[in-house]
């Protein structure tokens, strides 16, 4: 088997300061009531993240080891909208807003992908308050070199 | 091997209008930064409203079945204030706000609790908006039944 | 809110070397099936591991903080027979095999129970070759202790 | 922003009658062991055998709404043989070993992928019988598409 004809998984792209990640619906994320179950959208908007993260050259599993910092989600709000279904494909969009000191603030929206077009309305929207805790689950400020990173995203 | 000596999954139990449930965490709940997945405690929190329902006769099986009716969520403001760990038991207390038409708001927060005092400080605390869909995911009025049930549980 | 009245998260009960204990179905553990997804029995499962650990007086996190020592699934043989459905009650029961250096073997049936009576028939069963692994994911023996603790689980 | 930049979630590859595809191990796969969640390699064997089926031809959404069948796993047998880690990437190479009846056999293996290179031991084994089930869990025949279909995996 050839491996380099496999796709590798997908980090999605930037397109100006947003990026798009696109995720599949698989059984383990729907429930008994045919949809998504809720609290798996959350888990989509994380993978678009780091995927956001490895594109602008930050690892999160470096950052943990190197310098001891990881983000943690102090606060989201999330509005479903409307549901997704086993097979769906969506796509996630990440913006950046604002990076101050140890703090992050995104917003993501989740768009149903039908024939390769996004539809025009999110099935959800989450606004996050993201903070960077050191070792023992403190706030620290980001590194220098990822707070530099996220202000280019921000202007671009 | 004697069945009635194995503990029922608990349903909680309520004290005035508030409902306490208790949960544990296990490995299934954590995530490699050695905290619980911030996701997992929205699952914490729909295990404690179900609990709150089949405590007030409400079985969402049933209801599933019978009315064809469901809860979804629309939209929830959780803190994240303090990280739980594998092994922690939590508390997750749930207060209904308001019952209108289809609609249900509700508030929830989860405690650590340490040989069996309940701590001061929440650790997550999420702000919902709950609504009953019909089969086709259109919002329809709750059953007759379940808002009088819900609107007592308001009252004390 | 009295705290007290609220039931502890339930640690199951042993008779003789069969320990058991229940779990509930929760949307979050079904898929869009309408049936329990089959990978969360193995969680249901483990959840059952860590209390009967926990009834014998080993808490995993403090062997891990103490010793740096886990348990590791080293196989697994899963036998699915009839599925669990949302608001179900499982109970699930684990018998030890043999413990040996740093490997233990154990048997796990889940039984639905319907009125607080455990099925005649199995729905799922685990046979499990378990592996206590230190800090770097080596085999290393049991702990003198845990080692009797399991020994006398096997005799009774 | 422009869609089609994006990659698509990928499907996958066949060369001959093994199929490939390659997943990402995100927090919400790890645990606090600091490894990806045994039963969560499971998702991962599940992911794979819908792309399979997806590239066949098949999908499982459609096939339950017309045909009102869906595969269920009868039986796993899952061999743990290294721990993957947050950030790792992942190949689940599937076979499919016998199709009669309503039965289908299969085996998968998962591979860390290090610089895009496949490393030569695999992670995790799964033998697997999975059934094809009606509405009411009774098992049923293949529809004949999918049968033939699947003898051509097995054949090429």
């Amino acid at each position: 088997m050839n491996a380099v004809e496999i796709g590798e998984p997908a980090s999605g792209s930037c397109a100006g300061s947003l990026h798009g990640f696109r995720v599949r619906v698989y059984y383990e994320d729907t429930d008994a009531g045919g949809i998504v179950y809720h609290a798996n959208y959350l888990k989509f908007a994380e993978r678009a993240r780091t995927e956001f993260l490895r594109l602008c050259g930050i690892g999160q599993d470096a950052m943990r080891t190197e310098n001891g910092i990881g983000f943690a989600v102090r606060r989201c709000v999330v509005d479903f909208q409307a549901p997704a279904r086993l097979d769906d494909v969506l796509e996630v969009r990440t913006r950046l807003h604002g990076v101050k000191g140890a703090r992050v603030n995104a917003e993501q929206w989740l768009y149903k992908v039908m024939d390769n077009k996004v539809e025009h309305d999110w099935c959800v929207r989450l606004k996050l308050e993201l903070a960077s805790i050191g070792r023992y689950g403190r706030p620290v400020r980001l590194p220098e070199r990822v707070r530099e990173t996220f202000k280019m995203a921000l202007v671009t």
